[in-house]
Protein backbone atom coordinates (compact mmCIF):
# COMPACT_ATOMS: atom_id res chain seq x y z
CA UNK A 1 0.00 0.00 0.00
CA UNK A 2 3.33 2.40 0.80
CA UNK A 3 3.15 2.36 -3.12
CA UNK A 4 0.11 4.16 -3.53
CA UNK A 5 0.19 6.41 -1.05
CA UNK A 6 0.66 10.48 -1.77
CA UNK A 7 4.03 11.61 -0.17
CA UNK A 8 3.68 14.52 2.15
CA UNK A 9 4.35 18.21 0.60
CA UNK A 10 6.86 20.46 2.78
CA UNK A 11 6.05 24.03 0.93
CA UNK A 12 8.63 26.50 2.69
CA UNK A 13 8.37 30.60 2.74
CA UNK A 14 12.47 30.91 2.04
CA UNK A 15 15.00 31.89 4.31
CA UNK A 16 14.76 28.76 6.73
CA UNK A 17 17.51 28.02 9.05
CA UNK A 18 19.92 25.98 8.12
CA UNK A 19 21.73 25.01 11.12
CA UNK A 20 21.03 25.02 14.73
CA UNK A 21 16.88 25.41 15.20
CA UNK A 22 16.22 24.24 12.10
CA UNK A 23 12.65 23.59 12.70
CA UNK A 24 11.56 23.41 9.12
CA UNK A 25 14.58 21.40 7.76
CA UNK A 26 13.99 18.96 10.85
CA UNK A 27 10.20 18.33 9.50
CA UNK A 28 11.29 17.78 6.36
CA UNK A 29 13.68 14.93 7.55
CA UNK A 30 10.96 13.72 9.46
CA UNK A 31 8.49 13.41 6.63
CA UNK A 32 11.36 11.95 4.71
CA UNK A 33 11.62 8.69 7.24
CA UNK A 34 14.01 10.33 9.68
CA UNK A 35 17.87 10.66 8.98
CA UNK A 36 18.66 7.33 7.67
CA UNK A 37 16.47 8.29 4.33
CA UNK A 38 17.78 9.43 1.06
CA UNK A 39 17.73 13.12 0.55
CA UNK A 40 18.29 14.68 -2.93
CA UNK A 41 18.20 18.49 -3.40
CA UNK A 42 16.79 19.90 -6.91
CA UNK A 43 19.13 23.10 -7.55
CA UNK A 44 17.29 23.44 -10.59
CA UNK A 45 16.05 27.05 -10.10
CA UNK A 46 19.33 28.96 -8.77
CA UNK A 47 21.73 30.10 -11.12
CA UNK A 48 24.57 29.49 -8.34
CA UNK A 49 23.78 25.57 -7.53
CA UNK A 50 27.36 24.88 -6.03
CA UNK A 51 26.89 27.64 -3.50
CA UNK A 52 23.37 26.29 -2.66
CA UNK A 53 24.43 22.94 -2.43
CA UNK A 54 27.14 23.75 -0.24
CA UNK A 55 24.56 24.91 2.51
CA UNK A 56 21.82 22.37 2.09
CA UNK A 57 25.12 19.74 2.47
CA UNK A 58 25.98 21.29 5.48
CA UNK A 59 22.08 21.61 6.63
CA UNK A 60 21.58 18.02 6.14
CA UNK A 61 24.60 16.83 7.17
CA UNK A 62 24.43 18.28 10.70
CA UNK A 63 20.32 16.98 10.98
CA UNK A 64 22.46 14.12 10.37
CA UNK A 65 21.15 13.00 7.40
CA UNK A 66 24.62 10.91 5.23
CA UNK A 67 22.92 9.64 2.36
CA UNK A 68 22.40 12.92 0.82
CA UNK A 69 23.09 14.55 -2.63
CA UNK A 70 22.91 17.39 -5.33
CA UNK A 71 20.92 17.10 -8.78
CA UNK A 72 22.22 20.06 -10.54
CA UNK A 73 20.21 20.38 -14.00
CA UNK A 74 21.21 23.57 -15.96
CA UNK A 75 18.85 22.89 -19.22
CA UNK A 76 16.18 20.55 -20.90
CA UNK A 77 18.86 17.60 -21.43
CA UNK A 78 20.03 17.09 -18.52
CA UNK A 79 16.78 17.26 -17.25
CA UNK A 80 15.95 13.92 -19.02
CA UNK A 81 19.04 12.33 -17.98
CA UNK A 82 18.81 8.75 -17.00
CA UNK A 83 21.33 8.87 -13.75
CA UNK A 84 19.11 11.92 -12.26
CA UNK A 85 15.59 9.95 -13.44
CA UNK A 86 17.34 7.10 -10.82
CA UNK A 87 18.55 9.51 -8.32
CA UNK A 88 15.26 11.02 -7.90
CA UNK A 89 13.52 7.40 -8.05
CA UNK A 90 15.49 6.04 -5.43
CA UNK A 91 14.97 9.17 -2.97
CA UNK A 92 13.28 9.15 0.09
CA UNK A 93 13.06 13.48 0.05
CA UNK A 94 13.35 15.80 -2.97
CA UNK A 95 14.04 19.35 -2.14
CA UNK A 96 13.60 21.93 -4.41
CA UNK A 97 15.83 24.61 -3.51
CA UNK A 98 15.22 28.53 -4.24
CA UNK A 99 16.24 30.83 -7.30
CA UNK A 100 13.51 31.66 -9.90
CA UNK A 101 10.37 29.56 -10.87
CA UNK A 102 10.96 30.65 -14.54
CA UNK A 103 13.90 29.35 -14.63
CA UNK A 104 13.16 25.95 -13.02
CA UNK A 105 10.65 25.15 -15.30
CA UNK A 106 12.56 26.44 -17.77
CA UNK A 107 14.68 23.78 -17.29
CA UNK A 108 12.54 21.08 -15.73
CA UNK A 109 8.58 21.49 -16.52
CA UNK A 110 7.29 18.45 -18.73
CA UNK A 111 11.06 16.59 -18.44
CA UNK A 112 11.46 12.88 -17.54
CA UNK A 113 12.89 14.55 -13.70
CA UNK A 114 9.61 16.74 -13.50
CA UNK A 115 7.32 13.13 -14.45
CA UNK A 116 9.75 10.85 -11.96
CA UNK A 117 8.97 13.35 -9.22
CA UNK A 118 5.51 13.06 -9.24
CA UNK A 119 5.81 9.19 -9.54
CA UNK A 120 8.20 9.14 -6.50
CA UNK A 121 5.33 11.62 -4.73
CA UNK A 122 2.51 9.29 -5.98
CA UNK A 123 4.02 6.16 -6.10
CA UNK A 124 6.56 5.93 -3.73
CA UNK A 125 5.59 8.21 -1.24
CA UNK A 126 8.59 10.79 -1.26
CA UNK A 127 8.42 13.70 0.41
CA UNK A 128 8.61 17.14 -1.70
CA UNK A 129 9.76 20.27 -0.47
CA UNK A 130 10.13 23.50 -1.94
CA UNK A 131 11.64 26.59 -0.35
CA UNK A 132 10.96 30.17 -1.97
CA UNK A 133 10.96 29.83 -6.16
CA UNK A 134 10.76 26.32 -5.09
CA UNK A 135 7.66 26.93 -3.51
CA UNK A 136 5.91 28.84 -5.59
CA UNK A 137 6.51 26.39 -7.92
CA UNK A 138 4.99 23.06 -6.57
CA UNK A 139 1.46 24.31 -7.42
CA UNK A 140 -0.08 23.66 -10.77
CA UNK A 141 -0.63 27.59 -10.65
CA UNK A 142 2.44 29.72 -10.14
CA UNK A 143 2.98 33.42 -9.26
CA UNK A 144 5.79 33.19 -12.28
CA UNK A 145 6.47 37.49 -11.39
CA UNK A 146 5.06 39.71 -9.01
CA UNK A 147 5.30 43.39 -8.74
CA UNK A 148 6.25 45.41 -5.66
CA UNK A 149 3.05 47.38 -5.64
CA UNK A 150 1.75 48.44 -2.25
CA UNK A 151 -2.15 47.97 -3.75
CA UNK A 152 -2.92 45.33 -6.07
CA UNK A 153 -3.55 46.33 -9.53
CA UNK A 154 -4.07 44.22 -12.73
CA UNK A 155 -0.56 43.58 -13.45
CA UNK A 156 0.42 43.16 -10.10
CA UNK A 157 0.87 39.48 -10.46
CA UNK A 158 1.50 37.36 -13.63
CA UNK A 159 0.47 33.97 -13.30
CA UNK A 160 2.11 30.86 -15.10
CA UNK A 161 1.95 27.05 -15.33
CA UNK A 162 3.76 24.92 -12.16
CA UNK A 163 5.05 21.74 -11.15
CA UNK A 164 1.42 20.11 -10.10
CA UNK A 165 1.87 18.86 -7.11
CA UNK A 166 -1.04 20.91 -5.98
CA UNK A 167 -4.01 21.57 -8.07
CA UNK A 168 -6.21 24.48 -6.63
CA UNK A 169 -3.53 26.89 -4.70
CA UNK A 170 -1.02 29.71 -5.93
CA UNK A 171 1.88 30.25 -3.55
CA UNK A 172 3.56 33.44 -2.51
CA UNK A 173 6.93 33.07 -0.48
CA UNK A 174 8.53 35.52 2.13
CA UNK A 175 5.13 36.55 2.30
CA UNK A 176 5.07 39.09 5.61
CA UNK A 177 8.43 40.00 5.04
CA UNK A 178 8.68 41.03 1.84
CA UNK A 179 4.92 42.54 2.14
CA UNK A 180 3.44 40.60 -0.69
CA UNK A 181 -0.40 41.13 -0.12
CA UNK A 182 -1.16 43.01 -2.97
CA UNK A 183 0.56 40.79 -5.31
CA UNK A 184 -1.09 37.97 -3.94
CA UNK A 185 -4.34 39.53 -4.10
CA UNK A 186 -4.48 40.75 -7.63
CA UNK A 187 -3.27 36.73 -8.43
CA UNK A 188 -6.73 35.72 -6.22
CA UNK A 189 -8.37 38.69 -8.59
CA UNK A 190 -7.01 36.92 -12.04
CA UNK A 191 -7.97 33.63 -11.16
CA UNK A 192 -10.83 33.61 -8.44
CA UNK A 193 -11.29 29.81 -7.92
CA UNK A 194 -7.48 29.45 -6.69
CA UNK A 195 -6.66 29.92 -3.13
CA UNK A 196 -4.01 32.08 -2.45
CA UNK A 197 -0.96 30.98 0.29
CA UNK A 198 1.35 33.42 1.59
CA UNK A 199 3.89 31.49 3.40
CA UNK A 200 6.25 33.49 5.80
CA UNK A 201 10.15 33.07 5.92
CA UNK A 202 11.23 30.48 8.15
CA UNK A 203 8.07 29.19 7.64
CA UNK A 204 6.39 25.64 6.05
CA UNK A 205 3.06 24.18 5.42
CA UNK A 206 2.98 21.06 5.60
CA UNK A 207 0.48 18.57 3.66
CA UNK A 208 -0.19 14.90 4.27
CA UNK A 209 -3.20 13.39 2.95
CA UNK A 210 -6.08 15.11 2.14
CA UNK A 211 -7.34 17.62 4.69
CA UNK A 212 -4.43 17.13 6.61
CA UNK A 213 -2.02 20.45 7.13
CA UNK A 214 0.10 21.87 9.87
CA UNK A 215 2.21 24.73 9.74
CA UNK A 216 5.64 24.66 10.96
CA UNK A 217 8.13 27.46 11.78
CA UNK A 218 8.60 30.96 13.26
CA UNK A 219 6.02 33.08 11.27
CA UNK A 220 3.14 32.10 9.48
CA UNK A 221 0.53 31.63 6.47
CA UNK A 222 -2.11 33.87 4.97
CA UNK A 223 -4.71 31.99 3.29
CA UNK A 224 -7.00 33.90 0.84
CA UNK A 225 -9.92 32.76 -0.51
CA UNK A 226 -11.57 34.98 -2.93
CA UNK A 227 -14.55 32.70 -4.63
CA UNK A 228 -17.32 34.37 -3.54
CA UNK A 229 -15.08 37.76 -4.01
CA UNK A 230 -16.36 40.52 -6.54
CA UNK A 231 -13.76 42.56 -8.18
CA UNK A 232 -13.04 44.96 -11.22
CA UNK A 233 -9.91 42.87 -12.55
CA UNK A 234 -12.36 42.55 -15.53
CA UNK A 235 -12.67 46.01 -16.80
CA UNK A 236 -9.64 47.58 -15.33
CA UNK A 237 -6.95 49.32 -17.16
CA UNK A 238 -3.64 47.14 -17.22
CA UNK A 239 -2.36 49.54 -13.80
CA UNK A 240 -5.60 50.65 -12.95
CA UNK A 241 -5.98 49.66 -8.55
CA UNK A 242 -7.81 46.76 -7.85
CA UNK A 243 -11.75 46.84 -5.72
CA UNK A 244 -11.65 43.68 -4.30
CA UNK A 245 -14.75 42.57 -2.45
CA UNK A 246 -15.18 39.66 0.30
CA UNK A 247 -11.77 37.78 0.06
CA UNK A 248 -12.19 35.69 3.56
CA UNK A 249 -8.66 35.36 4.98
CA UNK A 250 -7.65 33.14 7.50
CA UNK A 251 -4.07 33.36 9.36
CA UNK A 252 -2.36 30.26 10.51
CA UNK A 253 0.30 30.77 12.60
CA UNK A 254 2.95 28.30 13.14
CA UNK A 255 1.68 25.41 15.47
CA UNK A 256 -1.42 25.19 13.75
CA UNK A 257 -2.91 21.87 12.21
CA UNK A 258 -5.75 20.77 11.07
CA UNK A 259 -6.89 17.23 10.02
CA UNK A 260 -10.41 17.99 8.54
CA UNK A 261 -10.40 14.02 7.34
CA UNK A 262 -10.34 12.97 10.73
CA UNK A 263 -12.37 15.37 12.58
CA UNK A 264 -14.35 18.57 12.12
CA UNK A 265 -12.56 20.69 14.45
CA UNK A 266 -11.95 23.10 11.75
CA UNK A 267 -14.41 26.46 11.35
CA UNK A 268 -16.67 26.10 8.25
CA UNK A 269 -14.55 28.62 6.76
CA UNK A 270 -11.49 27.10 7.00
CA UNK A 271 -12.61 23.51 6.45
CA UNK A 272 -14.04 24.40 3.09
CA UNK A 273 -10.78 25.85 2.04
CA UNK A 274 -8.78 23.06 3.22
CA UNK A 275 -10.50 20.51 1.79
CA UNK A 276 -9.34 22.15 -1.91
CA UNK A 277 -5.71 23.29 -0.38
CA UNK A 278 -5.01 19.67 0.77
CA UNK A 279 -6.45 17.91 -2.56
CA UNK A 280 -3.05 15.87 -3.59
CA UNK B 1 -34.09 70.89 8.34
CA UNK B 2 -30.48 71.66 7.80
CA UNK B 3 -29.90 71.91 11.84
CA UNK B 4 -31.00 68.69 12.44
CA UNK B 5 -28.84 66.66 9.28
CA UNK B 6 -25.68 65.20 10.80
CA UNK B 7 -22.88 66.50 8.54
CA UNK B 8 -20.01 64.96 6.76
CA UNK B 9 -17.08 63.18 7.78
CA UNK B 10 -13.75 62.91 6.10
CA UNK B 11 -10.95 60.53 7.62
CA UNK B 12 -7.55 61.05 5.87
CA UNK B 13 -4.74 58.36 5.91
CA UNK B 14 -2.23 61.26 6.96
CA UNK B 15 0.52 62.67 4.58
CA UNK B 16 -2.33 64.15 2.28
CA UNK B 17 -1.17 66.49 -0.42
CA UNK B 18 -0.89 70.20 1.12
CA UNK B 19 -0.12 72.23 -2.33
CA UNK B 20 -0.64 71.60 -5.83
CA UNK B 21 -3.57 68.48 -6.61
CA UNK B 22 -4.71 68.36 -2.96
CA UNK B 23 -7.59 65.77 -3.74
CA UNK B 24 -8.45 65.23 -0.03
CA UNK B 25 -8.44 68.63 1.04
CA UNK B 26 -10.34 69.84 -1.48
CA UNK B 27 -13.15 67.51 -0.76
CA UNK B 28 -12.82 68.54 2.79
CA UNK B 29 -13.33 72.25 1.91
CA UNK B 30 -16.46 71.16 -1.34
CA UNK B 31 -18.08 68.84 1.69
CA UNK B 32 -17.45 72.52 4.14
CA UNK B 33 -19.21 74.12 1.29
CA UNK B 34 -16.72 75.54 -0.63
CA UNK B 35 -14.14 78.44 -0.68
CA UNK B 36 -16.31 80.96 1.15
CA UNK B 37 -17.12 78.56 4.19
CA UNK B 38 -15.73 78.91 7.57
CA UNK B 39 -12.70 76.51 8.61
CA UNK B 40 -11.14 75.77 11.70
CA UNK B 41 -7.56 73.54 12.47
CA UNK B 42 -7.68 71.84 15.79
CA UNK B 43 -4.25 70.99 16.59
CA UNK B 44 -4.85 69.65 19.78
CA UNK B 45 -2.95 66.14 18.60
CA UNK B 46 0.17 67.84 18.50
CA UNK B 47 3.09 69.47 20.13
CA UNK B 48 4.20 71.82 17.31
CA UNK B 49 0.62 73.46 16.83
CA UNK B 50 2.55 76.52 15.44
CA UNK B 51 4.42 74.77 12.86
CA UNK B 52 1.03 72.39 11.64
CA UNK B 53 -0.89 75.21 11.48
CA UNK B 54 1.04 77.04 9.21
CA UNK B 55 1.15 74.27 7.16
CA UNK B 56 -2.29 73.82 6.59
CA UNK B 57 -2.92 77.73 6.68
CA UNK B 58 -1.27 77.57 3.66
CA UNK B 59 -3.03 74.72 2.04
CA UNK B 60 -6.21 76.16 2.52
CA UNK B 61 -4.90 80.00 1.45
CA UNK B 62 -4.00 78.03 -1.84
CA UNK B 63 -7.61 76.53 -1.63
CA UNK B 64 -9.38 80.11 -1.54
CA UNK B 65 -10.63 79.61 1.63
CA UNK B 66 -10.10 83.11 3.60
CA UNK B 67 -12.40 82.74 6.67
CA UNK B 68 -9.70 80.13 8.07
CA UNK B 69 -7.95 79.80 11.65
CA UNK B 70 -6.60 77.55 14.01
CA UNK B 71 -7.74 76.28 17.23
CA UNK B 72 -4.81 75.38 19.86
CA UNK B 73 -5.39 73.53 22.26
CA UNK B 74 -3.18 72.37 24.91
CA UNK B 75 -4.58 71.64 28.08
CA UNK B 76 -8.00 70.66 29.52
CA UNK B 77 -8.87 74.25 30.88
CA UNK B 78 -8.08 75.15 27.15
CA UNK B 79 -10.88 72.89 26.02
CA UNK B 80 -13.60 74.23 28.20
CA UNK B 81 -12.43 77.75 26.74
CA UNK B 82 -15.54 79.84 25.95
CA UNK B 83 -13.73 81.44 22.49
CA UNK B 84 -13.24 78.34 21.19
CA UNK B 85 -16.53 76.78 21.52
CA UNK B 86 -17.50 79.95 19.82
CA UNK B 87 -15.35 79.29 16.70
CA UNK B 88 -16.76 75.79 16.64
CA UNK B 89 -19.86 76.80 16.76
CA UNK B 90 -19.14 79.18 13.64
CA UNK B 91 -17.32 76.68 11.97
CA UNK B 92 -18.73 74.66 9.03
CA UNK B 93 -15.91 72.14 8.71
CA UNK B 94 -13.58 71.23 11.67
CA UNK B 95 -10.25 69.72 10.95
CA UNK B 96 -8.14 67.76 13.26
CA UNK B 97 -4.71 67.29 12.58
CA UNK B 98 -2.39 64.90 13.25
CA UNK B 99 0.33 63.98 15.86
CA UNK B 100 -0.62 61.61 18.57
CA UNK B 101 -4.57 60.45 19.24
CA UNK B 102 -3.41 60.03 22.98
CA UNK B 103 -2.61 63.56 23.38
CA UNK B 104 -5.41 65.04 21.67
CA UNK B 105 -7.86 62.89 23.82
CA UNK B 106 -6.09 63.44 27.37
CA UNK B 107 -6.72 67.77 26.41
CA UNK B 108 -10.24 67.38 24.46
CA UNK B 109 -12.07 64.07 25.51
CA UNK B 110 -15.44 64.88 27.02
CA UNK B 111 -14.65 68.57 27.13
CA UNK B 112 -16.86 71.50 26.07
CA UNK B 113 -15.10 71.43 22.62
CA UNK B 114 -15.70 67.87 22.07
CA UNK B 115 -18.96 68.49 23.05
CA UNK B 116 -19.32 71.41 20.92
CA UNK B 117 -18.40 69.87 18.11
CA UNK B 118 -20.59 66.83 17.95
CA UNK B 119 -23.27 69.63 18.11
CA UNK B 120 -21.81 71.17 15.38
CA UNK B 121 -22.01 68.24 13.50
CA UNK B 122 -25.39 67.28 14.62
CA UNK B 123 -26.80 70.15 14.79
CA UNK B 124 -25.98 71.98 12.45
CA UNK B 125 -24.31 69.77 9.63
CA UNK B 126 -20.37 70.86 10.17
CA UNK B 127 -18.04 68.41 8.33
CA UNK B 128 -15.78 66.96 10.76
CA UNK B 129 -12.56 66.40 8.83
CA UNK B 130 -9.37 64.16 10.35
CA UNK B 131 -5.87 63.20 9.88
CA UNK B 132 -3.12 60.52 10.66
CA UNK B 133 -4.40 60.25 14.59
CA UNK B 134 -7.20 62.99 13.89
CA UNK B 135 -8.55 60.06 11.98
CA UNK B 136 -7.70 57.16 14.54
CA UNK B 137 -9.69 59.64 16.91
CA UNK B 138 -12.75 60.09 14.90
CA UNK B 139 -14.34 56.66 16.09
CA UNK B 140 -15.57 56.07 19.84
CA UNK B 141 -13.35 53.10 19.35
CA UNK B 142 -9.93 54.27 18.84
CA UNK B 143 -6.84 52.43 18.32
CA UNK B 144 -4.30 54.53 21.17
CA UNK B 145 -1.37 52.33 20.31
CA UNK B 146 -0.04 49.85 17.84
CA UNK B 147 2.93 48.07 17.28
CA UNK B 148 5.29 47.38 14.52
CA UNK B 149 4.51 43.56 14.65
CA UNK B 150 4.57 41.42 11.00
CA UNK B 151 2.24 39.56 12.41
CA UNK B 152 -0.57 39.73 14.84
CA UNK B 153 -0.34 39.17 18.70
CA UNK B 154 -2.23 39.95 21.39
CA UNK B 155 -1.20 42.76 21.99
CA UNK B 156 -0.36 44.68 18.97
CA UNK B 157 -3.08 47.34 19.35
CA UNK B 158 -4.48 48.49 22.45
CA UNK B 159 -7.65 50.32 22.15
CA UNK B 160 -9.09 53.12 23.72
CA UNK B 161 -11.73 55.53 23.81
CA UNK B 162 -12.09 57.79 21.18
CA UNK B 163 -14.00 61.35 19.80
CA UNK B 164 -17.21 58.98 18.88
CA UNK B 165 -18.57 60.29 15.52
CA UNK B 166 -18.34 57.09 14.46
CA UNK B 167 -20.02 54.31 16.45
CA UNK B 168 -18.43 50.65 15.27
CA UNK B 169 -15.20 51.12 13.23
CA UNK B 170 -11.80 50.90 14.43
CA UNK B 171 -9.48 53.18 12.11
CA UNK B 172 -5.96 52.74 11.37
CA UNK B 173 -3.76 55.10 9.16
CA UNK B 174 -0.50 55.14 7.01
CA UNK B 175 -1.78 51.59 6.26
CA UNK B 176 -0.54 50.19 3.84
CA UNK B 177 2.31 52.75 3.56
CA UNK B 178 3.54 51.10 7.04
CA UNK B 179 2.25 47.69 6.79
CA UNK B 180 -0.43 47.94 9.68
CA UNK B 181 -2.87 45.45 8.75
CA UNK B 182 -1.42 43.13 11.67
CA UNK B 183 -2.32 45.73 14.10
CA UNK B 184 -5.53 46.23 12.52
CA UNK B 185 -6.11 42.70 12.46
CA UNK B 186 -5.41 42.73 16.06
CA UNK B 187 -7.79 45.20 16.95
CA UNK B 188 -10.39 42.89 15.30
CA UNK B 189 -9.67 40.30 16.89
CA UNK B 190 -10.14 42.04 20.13
CA UNK B 191 -13.37 43.25 19.56
CA UNK B 192 -14.71 41.14 16.40
CA UNK B 193 -18.15 43.32 16.65
CA UNK B 194 -15.74 46.60 15.51
CA UNK B 195 -15.22 46.56 11.88
CA UNK B 196 -11.41 47.61 10.49
CA UNK B 197 -10.89 50.54 8.65
CA UNK B 198 -7.73 50.59 7.59
CA UNK B 199 -7.00 53.76 5.53
CA UNK B 200 -4.05 55.04 3.36
CA UNK B 201 -2.36 58.22 3.60
CA UNK B 202 -2.97 61.02 0.63
CA UNK B 203 -6.56 58.77 1.28
CA UNK B 204 -9.45 59.84 2.54
CA UNK B 205 -12.91 57.72 3.45
CA UNK B 206 -15.81 60.22 3.49
CA UNK B 207 -18.77 59.38 4.95
CA UNK B 208 -22.35 61.32 4.71
CA UNK B 209 -25.51 60.05 5.36
CA UNK B 210 -25.80 56.61 6.28
CA UNK B 211 -24.96 54.25 4.02
CA UNK B 212 -22.92 56.62 1.80
CA UNK B 213 -19.21 56.10 1.32
CA UNK B 214 -16.87 57.12 -0.89
CA UNK B 215 -13.08 57.03 -1.24
CA UNK B 216 -10.83 59.84 -2.09
CA UNK B 217 -6.92 60.59 -2.81
CA UNK B 218 -4.11 58.01 -4.17
CA UNK B 219 -4.29 55.05 -1.99
CA UNK B 220 -6.71 52.84 -1.08
CA UNK B 221 -9.04 52.10 2.41
CA UNK B 222 -9.04 48.30 3.55
CA UNK B 223 -12.14 46.93 5.64
CA UNK B 224 -11.66 43.90 7.86
CA UNK B 225 -14.74 42.45 9.59
CA UNK B 226 -14.52 39.78 11.88
CA UNK B 227 -17.89 39.47 12.70
CA UNK B 228 -17.99 36.15 11.95
CA UNK B 229 -13.84 35.15 12.85
CA UNK B 230 -12.70 32.55 14.46
CA UNK B 231 -9.89 33.38 16.73
CA UNK B 232 -7.42 32.16 19.54
CA UNK B 233 -7.11 35.99 20.60
CA UNK B 234 -9.69 34.71 24.74
CA UNK B 235 -6.52 31.86 25.32
CA UNK B 236 -3.23 32.98 23.64
CA UNK B 237 -0.64 34.33 25.80
CA UNK B 238 0.21 37.79 25.64
CA UNK B 239 3.01 37.83 22.84
CA UNK B 240 1.76 34.70 20.91
CA UNK B 241 0.48 34.91 17.51
CA UNK B 242 -2.76 34.78 16.76
CA UNK B 243 -4.90 32.74 14.52
CA UNK B 244 -7.55 33.82 12.82
CA UNK B 245 -9.80 31.99 10.48
CA UNK B 246 -12.50 33.91 8.36
CA UNK B 247 -11.93 37.61 8.32
CA UNK B 248 -13.83 39.39 5.53
CA UNK B 249 -11.88 41.98 3.64
CA UNK B 250 -12.58 44.38 1.24
CA UNK B 251 -10.30 46.98 -0.18
CA UNK B 252 -12.11 49.90 -1.94
CA UNK B 253 -9.32 52.05 -3.39
CA UNK B 254 -9.75 56.24 -4.64
CA UNK B 255 -12.49 56.35 -6.69
CA UNK B 256 -14.64 53.67 -5.02
CA UNK B 257 -18.29 55.25 -3.68
CA UNK B 258 -21.26 53.42 -2.74
CA UNK B 259 -24.54 54.91 -1.78
CA UNK B 260 -26.34 51.81 0.00
CA UNK B 261 -29.47 53.87 0.76
CA UNK B 262 -30.18 55.13 -2.41
CA UNK B 263 -29.55 51.64 -4.48
CA UNK B 264 -28.32 48.04 -3.74
CA UNK B 265 -25.25 48.34 -6.28
CA UNK B 266 -23.14 47.43 -3.43
CA UNK B 267 -22.21 43.13 -3.19
CA UNK B 268 -24.07 42.32 0.21
CA UNK B 269 -21.22 41.13 1.95
CA UNK B 270 -20.12 45.03 1.61
CA UNK B 271 -23.14 46.50 2.05
CA UNK B 272 -24.16 44.82 5.29
CA UNK B 273 -20.27 45.85 6.20
CA UNK B 274 -21.49 49.65 5.33
CA UNK B 275 -24.48 49.97 7.03
CA UNK B 276 -22.59 49.35 10.19
CA UNK B 277 -19.58 51.88 9.11
CA UNK B 278 -22.00 54.76 7.79
CA UNK B 279 -23.65 54.94 11.16
CA UNK B 280 -23.75 58.31 12.21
Amino acid sequence: MQEEHAGALLIVGGSEERHGDMQVLSKFVELCGGPDSAIVVLTAATSVPDKIWAIYDAAFAELGVSNRAAIHIGNRREADDADAVAQILRADGIFISGGEQQRLLASIGGSKVHETMHRAFRERGACIGGTSAGASAISRHMMAYGTKDMLPNKNSAQLDVGLGFLQHVVIDQHFSERHRLARLLSAVAQDPDVIGLGIDEDTAVVIRDRGWLEVVGTGAVTILDGRRMTSNFDEANPHQQLELIDVRLHLLPAGSHYNIGRTADAPAALRNVLALVTEI
